[in-house]
Parts: structure tokens; sequence; C-alpha cells
């Protein structure tokens, strides 16, 4: 440090003295936290996983038992954080503008209420019973309650704070709580395998292969008269499977929303109050006016239709066996339509980026590349899937017309994910609409707008390096010089919004399919008979939930790509 | 950039116009690269798995072919990229100090030289069966050999290179080089499992197990003249399977510098001649001076007594049946001295950094990067084990002697690797010897060496504020002078010094025992009894490479805490 007398010091130089006071070695505390949660997560990790088998003799209520310490634990500590901050409104120099948008938040309370619905259904579920249920299964649905409550106001009023007290304890807080939704998040997806590897077995009472879990629903209501016979119970059971999906969804919303606040905790912004373009409302009125309407309108088909078809896939395969083949070549026809539209149209979008002159946004933003890296790792899910169903066909002898969908949705379903994802993140980096690179060629840009309308130019204060169509005020002589100003660049933002809808609309239904129970893995018997059940059911229950949770986080990305388009 | 804080020291503000000219979006590149790695891995990935399992028809002939021509084309880009830096000197502008430390490259050619024997065991162990075999495999060892000598050599030369020519086509071959030695990995890994459950089988010949991968060997050499009855092709079989811990090893350490290589293309370095303190190599003569030699004498004895436990425990395990009791007992009593005595010298070593005034390094340093995240997410294939086995031996019904001592092994195996990351992840942080904080207390320090040695600060040109005493010039005034002045400093340095060392050695030793074929994991009979054979096989073969790669890793960054203290 001395001898190289080191031109540049590392933070911004007013922030500078600060950070250095204030904390001496940011990477060590958080160090500390990733510890403490790494090795909660483990322990939670080793309990669910031993629950699920059923050779195993950890019992559920372990689980849940750890589960509702977790809660009670992560909820004590977010009572304390809100408290804290509420008291100390010195607590919050900053908010971070680019955490928790007002989508996000919104699906998170929106989850939250159909988990808080899903916990009467198990708490009606388990009450039919009570006499022979150890309590803790009540008490756990009840906990959850409680802990989505507090939690979910606590994101909601909290999810921007850039907090700088007690940088350690706030932390591993919010590590544990972290670890908390994570922890909810694995038992919901194994119980969830475990329950369709067991409605699975019971309709396929095929003696050779080999169960990864039998029978746990019906091993823990053995005993007399503890067995679901009610028919009120029997809703409440039916119920709470439904509504798992959210529950999973709701736990992954908080996780990222958690993760980006503790990316935030002893961040030192410029401003709080400083524009980065990003943290523009689009005025209400001109949400739906901008786009050229053929986007909404496909996907809008692709969605209803592919609600009959999922219909119909349900019915005939959960009815007698000879309509399952017709059932799974519908099913694969249809995705192997809404996919390859999907690769061309990202495509098509990655072509209009080639011809847009928009900057690139080089800003610091946690949140986005958090984004970025759950979208890359999240799609990672399918494409295992994909790989190894590719490898079973391509290896495998039979070759017929299911053969052949197979191969071509597993090939469309790598080719769709790779061209989305790079359609998105390279949205999500742009900068603010029509924000020219103006570092690199101002006065070219500037002479642009002179030959196109040259009068309006002068009515301006100065050169404008962009013209901002989405402004905080768009009713004004501006606007609609703007538009005069730049018509090619007003079609390309109608393209992008366009695409950035029709995606959304496809994403949706590709996440309905896959979310409430479609399984054509299991239907179709090409990878089943060329893995065994078991390893194949392995692949497809660690791997599904990641692709459910792609499907889920396009979809709030591709809003925002809407909204910033 | 305007919200928190500018990248970082090394990258000149000069430069920066310079990189918006040259890229205008790092990130897509690297995006491209990475979307390309992972789609070959993940192809690697289920062929290697899928010819694991005996049941799937995918043969090992189709794995070998894969990795041949993986191994092949990355021959051909490293060959490309040689020729092309060789014949365009202005390709590389900067380089990197610290990519590429003398100790990783050494131990790349150490690894090499060792699989370069394997291939040759390999190719001998195949001819011998030469007319009942595929082709492939004679060509995939060869192919293997020529691609190590080729990789190595460019490994050597061009570790520190921040390329800045065709950007994207050296991200591409360097991710695809990476992808390669992980498949590299992978297979070997597999492989050895593969034997491991293998000789498992066929010591314990109880027909209650679950086979996870039966008898692939022996089904790979049916056929009449086809069998391994020779004795050099015994010995060739023995032989390559004893080098595959190095095979493992070298195709990590090529990763791990690929990818450092992959995050320098394009970076740009304020001068490539500007020192960073880190840098500098300490005078050969003093080396082992500055130690206190408790720490290096007690690892020798621990590795001396460890190999013995080592060898006593395989000759006990693989003799009669009688002896495995007493052989766990010893093995578990020495990890459980060994691992305690770590736990506390770690712990020590954190202590003495808290009365310690050296600045932290913040510099962006992606090699340091990589180092701290290779530590943390290798650490956690060992801390699965542990809570694995922690939760069968507390809910497990046996408490004797042996599950006293595996409760107590796993315990301390969880806080010595925690402790030992926190110590060695803080050491890589902090500043060259000496450095003191100088931007916070200057002036105290400079008070400090006055009230030491009046007379001798005058003789210097200014108040300095670090004791440098490992410099370019280690004989000189200087160096006599900040002994007398900073003997406190001094007598911490060589603490540091002597945990180092001994951490080191005890690391070696954990590392020799499970890589060369220790599993009391599966002589122990209360994991496998509590969780099923199958699924306690999967856990550790899956994890405990992970581990073995941590001690290995751990190892050299000790070192480089060593020679940093």
């Amino acid at each position: 440090m001395s001898e190289e007398s080191a031109p540049g010091p590392k933070e911004s130089p007013s922030a500078a003295p600060l950070a250095g006071s204030r904390e001496a070695w940011k990477k060590g505390g958080r160090l500390l936290s990733v510890l403490l949660a790494v090795n909660v997560l483990l322990l939670a990790c080793t309990l669910i996983s031993g629950g699920a088998f059923n050779k195993v003799a950890v019992y559920d209520t372990d689980v849940f038992a750890l589960l509702t310490t977790m809660m009670l634990l992560a909820s004590l500590w977010i009572l304390f954080y809100l408290l804290r901050t509420v008291r100390c409104p010195d607590a919050v120099p900053y908010r971070d503008a680019h955490a928790g948008p007002i989508w996000l938040r919104g699906g998170l309370v929106l989850f939250g209420i159909c988990t808080l619905v899903m916990d009467v259904f198990k708490t009606g579920y388990y009450s039919s019973f009570f006499e022979c249920q150890s309590a803790i299964k009540i008490l756990h649905p009840l906990t959850q309650a409680v802990f989505v409550i507090i939690q979910t106001y606590f994101l909601w009023v909290s999810s921007k704070d850039c907090i700088h007290v007690h940088l350690d304890l706030t932390r591993c807080g919010l590590m544990f709580t972290l670890t908390t939704n994570l922890a909810i998040w694995m038992a919901a997806v194994v119980d969830e395998s475990v329950h369709q590897t067991h409605s699975y077995d019971s309709s396929h009472s095929n003696a050779s292969h080999l169960r990864l879990t039998p029978d746990r629903e019906s091993g823990s209501s053995v005993g007399g008269d503890c067995s679901c016979n009610t028919a009120i119970c029997q809703i409440f059971q039916q119920g709470y499977f439904y509504l798992y999906p959210f529950n999973i969804e709701y736990s992954l919303f908080a996780s990222t929303m958690l993760y980006v606040m503790w990316k935030n905790v002893g961040r030192l912004l410029a401003s709080s109050t400083h524009g980065h373009g990003h943290g523009h409302t689009p005025s209400r009125v001109s949400l739906f006016r901008e786009t050229l309407f053929a986007g909404p309108i496909l996907g809008l088909m692709l969605l209803v239709v592919g609600l009959a078809v999922f219909i119909i896939y349900e019915v005939q395969v959960s009815g007698e066996g000879g309509r399952t083949q017709q059932a799974l070549v519908i099913y694969y026809s249809f995705n192997i339509i809404c996919l390859g539209l999907m690769t061309l149209v990202s495509l098509s979008g990655s072509v209009i980026y080639r011809f847009d002159r928009r900057a690139m946004d080089h800003h610091k933003n946690p949140t986005r590349t958090l984004d970025v890296a759950l979208l890359v790792g999240a799609a990672l899910g399918q494409y295992a899937i994909s790989y190894y169903s590719l490898v079973a066909v391509v290896v495998g002898t039979p070759r017929d017309l299911l053969g052949g969908l197979n191969l071509a949705h597993a090939l469309l379903m790598i080719a769709q994910h790779t061209f989305q994802n790079v359609f998105i993140i390279e949205s999500l980096h742009r900068g603010p609409p029509g924000a020219e690179p103006h570092d690199t060629t101002p006065k070219e840009s500037c002479h642009g707008l002179t030959f196109a309308n040259l009068d309006a130019l002068h009515t301006l204060p100065a050169c404008p390096p962009t013209p901002r169509l989405v402004g905080i005020n768009p009713v004004g002589p501006q606007e609609a010089m703007a538009i005069i100003l730049a018509p090619r660049g007003h079609w390309r933002r109608r393209c992008l919004k366009d695409i950035s809808l029709f995606l959304l609309l496809c994403n949706v239904i590709l996440w309905i399919m896959p979310a409430f129970g479609a399984r054509p893995h299991f239907s179709n018997t090409v990878e089943v008979d060329f893995y065994g059940y078991s390893l194949w059911a392995a692949i497809v229950n660690i791997c599904l939930p990641f692709g459910i949770f792609y499907r889920m986080h396009a979809v709030s990305s591709l809003l925002e790509v809407y909204v910033l388009s």
C-alpha cells in the first residue's frame, strides 16, 4: 500500500473515508453470514432429503419441527429489524431504486395470499385426524401463516433499504431468513415430488419399477380411524397439493428480494434521489397504447389454446390407458409450435437490437446481476432434462412419431431457453428509452435530429442527447416533438414491446402446464425405459422445479423488459 | 459507476474510453461463451452419467469418443492461440501479475507428468486385449497425452495473458477448453467411483444391497480370452487406478487457470510492470528462517503418524473381517486429534489477525476471488457428508464407541473447514507484510516507531508508514532497522508462518487418505444401515471429490498465505 503509491483509491472520493471507518472489510462480514446460511441450509437439506426416503428413520415431524423453529426465529428477527428501523430513522440513509420493483412486490403479495389459503387447507387436513397426529403438524401451517404475513409486510416496506447499523447482525439475519425460505422451498418441492411419485405408482402398479419414495402418504395415515375418508378432508388434501406451486414461487420471490437486501447492506449510494432513467414510471395511459397488438393477440391465442391442450392432456392421461399416446402427440405438437414461435420471436428481438443504437447500461445493479444469474442458472434445469431426453431418443432404439416429436421438443426447448435468455439479458442491459450512446458520437446524433426537424430543434434549450418519450410529464410540447423526431426508434420500440408481451404470455402457459401437474416425462415411456424409473424420476424431480421457476422468473423479467423498452 | 465505486484501481481511468470503443458490452461476449460451455458440459454430463449406469444403453466407448473429440478440438484451438500470439506481439498488451503463480504452474506440471504416466498405463492395459476392444479405447489415452502436453505448455507460457484480439473467439475457446477439462474430471470421478463400488461389492457380497453400478469392469472384459489375466496387465490396471487422483487434480488446476484467463480477456490494467506488493518474491535464503519451527515439526509428525495410520487402516480393512472395528477406531481417533489441532490453530490465527493492524487489500483480483469461491464451494462437499453423518448418528439407535467417534469426527470436520476457510480468506485479503493502514492512523504508527528507535528514524528520508521486511533488496541498512523497529510485528509474522505451514502439512495428510482410497464411510456401518447403500453411495460419491479437491486447493492457498505473511 505504502510503496506502490497506487494512483486510484477504489471507493468514490467522497465516500471512501466513510466506508473505511464504518466497515474495514465488507467481504469478512459477508463471509460470516454466508457460512451461517450454508450450515443451516445443509442441516435442513439433510433432514428434508432424509425425510423423503421411507427407509430412513427421519420422520416428517422432524422436518416440520425444524421448519417451525426456523420460521419463528426468522419472524423474531424481522420484528426486531422493523422496530429498530422505525425507532432509528437514520439507520437507512439510502434506498436502492432498482430493488423490489412493484411487480415483484405485487407478485409476492399474490403468492403470499395463495400460501395463506394453502395453510388453511393444510390445517384443515391435519385437523381431520387430530387425535393420531403429532401436534407439530398443525402448528407448522399456523406458524407458516404468521411468518408469511410478517415477511410479506417486511419485504413490502423494507426491500429497498440500504441499512447502515448492526451490519453483521443484519447480514446474518437476512441470510437466516433467506435460508428459511429456501428450506421451505426445498420441503415443498420434495413433498410435491413424493406426491407425484405416489400418484404415478398408484396409476402404474408395475412391480418392476423401483420406487423412489414408496407410499409415504398412506404410510403416515395408517392405523384404522386415522385415514382421510371424509369429503371435506379429501378436498383439503387435493386443494393444498394444487396450491403448492404458489408456495414454491412465494419462497423463491422472497429469497431473491432478501438476497438483494443482503447485497445492499452497508452499500453507499451517491444520492438517494439520483435518477438513473430506470426508475421512471410509465404513465398508465400509454401502457398498452404503444404496442402493435400482434404480440398480445397471438400470445393470448396461444394461452387459450394451451389451456385447452392442457385440460385435454390431463383428462386423457388420467383416464383409461389407450388415449395416452394421443394425448402426448397433442401435447408435444402444441409445445413444438409454441417453442418454435418463441425461438423465432426472440431471435428477431435480438436482430432488432443489432440495429439499435441505445447505449449499454454499465451501472452497478445487484438486482439485475441477480436476475441474470437466476435466468441462466434456472435454465440449467430444463437444459439438463432436454439433454437427457435427447440422448435417450437418439441412442434408444424405437424410432416412431412420438420419438421424433420428443426429439424436436427437446431441441427446441434448448434453443428457446438460449435465445430467450440472450434477448432478455440484452434488453435488461440497455439504457433508458431513446438514450443514444452520446459519449461516442454526440455530434452525429445531434445532426441527425437537425436533419429530421430543424425548426423543432430551435425550440429546445440545448441539443438534447436523449429524445425521451416516456417522461414524468407525458403531456407537453416535448412529447409530440419526440414522436416526430424519432419515428424509426418508435417503430423499433413498438416491436420490442410486442415481442416481450408475446414471450410473456407464452411463458405463462408454459409455466401453468408443469406447475399444475402435467408430466409427459413419465407418460412418455422412452426415457423411463432407457434410464429406468428411479434414475429418471431423480433427474426430473431435481431439475423440473428449476425449470418451473425459470418460467416464473422469465415472466417477471419480460414484464420489466416491456416497461423499459 | 456513478452509484457506488469505481471498478477498481487497476483499471486505469485513461483506458476507460478505449474499453468503450473496443468492446461495447463485455457481459454479452461472456454470456455467449458461458452458453457454449453450459451446453457442451451438459451434453458431456448426460453421456458420462448415462455411461456409469449399467442399465442405460450408453457405452463407455461413446463417452471416450466424445472426450477424444473435445480434446482434439481444444488442442487445435490452443495451437491456433499460440500461433496467433507469437505472430502478433501486441495481442497481449497487459499481463496479470496475480494469475498463474509459480506454485500453481509447478503443481500443474507435476500432475501433468503423473497424468502422462497414467495414460501410458491405460494404453498398456487396453493394448493387452486389443483384438476385442474398440480402437477408441486406445486412441483416448494417446489423445489425452497429446492434449496434456499441449495444454501444460500453453498454461505455462500464457496463464498471465490479458489478450485483446478476437475477444469473443478467445472467450469461446477458453470456455471450451475449460469444459473439456471439466468433462475429463467428471469422467475420472465417475470411473473411480464405479471402481470403488465394484471393489466394495466384491468384498461385501451382500445381496441385500442395491448396487448403484454393478460390475462394469467385469462386464467390459467378458468374453473368453479378453480378460485381464497376465501379470503386466494387472499391474497396468492397478496402476492407473492409483494415478486417477493426479489426473483429477490436473484437470481442476487447469480449469482454475483457464477460468482466470477467461476473466482476464479484454481486461485493461494500468501498467504491466506496476508493482502491487503481492507480486514480490521472497528471498530464497529467508524462506524457512522466519518460522518458529514448532509448526513445521508438529505438522511433519502428524504427517508421518497419519501415513502409518493410513497403512494400518488399509491393511486391516482389506484383511479378514474381525479387524475392521479396530481399524476404524484408530482412523477416527487420529482424524479427531488432527482436526481438533487444526481447528485450534486456525482459530488462534484468526485471533492474531484481530491484533494485526495491516490494511485490507481491496484491489480487484480475479485469481483471489476465484480462490475464495472455490474454497467455500468445495467445502460444501465435506459439509454435506458431515451433516448426513451427523443426522445418521444422532437419530440412529446404536450408541457405541464408534458412533461417538463418528459424531465427534463429523462435528470437528465442520468446525475445521469453517475456521480454516475464515483464516485463509482473511489472510489472502491482508495487504503486503507490515503495511499498516496509514490512511486511518498514520500519525500514531509514526510515533510508535519514534519511541522504539528514535535515532534510526532520522536516517530515513521520511517517516515510513511500513517497516517492510521482505523487500526486493533484503540485505541493507533498512532491513536491520526494520527488525529493531517492529519486533512485535515480527513475532506475529512468525506465528502466522508457523500456523500456515502446520495447516498445510495437515491438509496434505488429510488429502492423501481419501485420495488413495480410504473409505471409512463404507467400512463404518452406521450410515450405510441408516440411509441404505444406494443413497449413501450417491451422497459420498458426489460429495467426496469436492472434499478431496478442497484439501488440494487449501494446500496451494496456504502456501500463498505462508509466502505473503
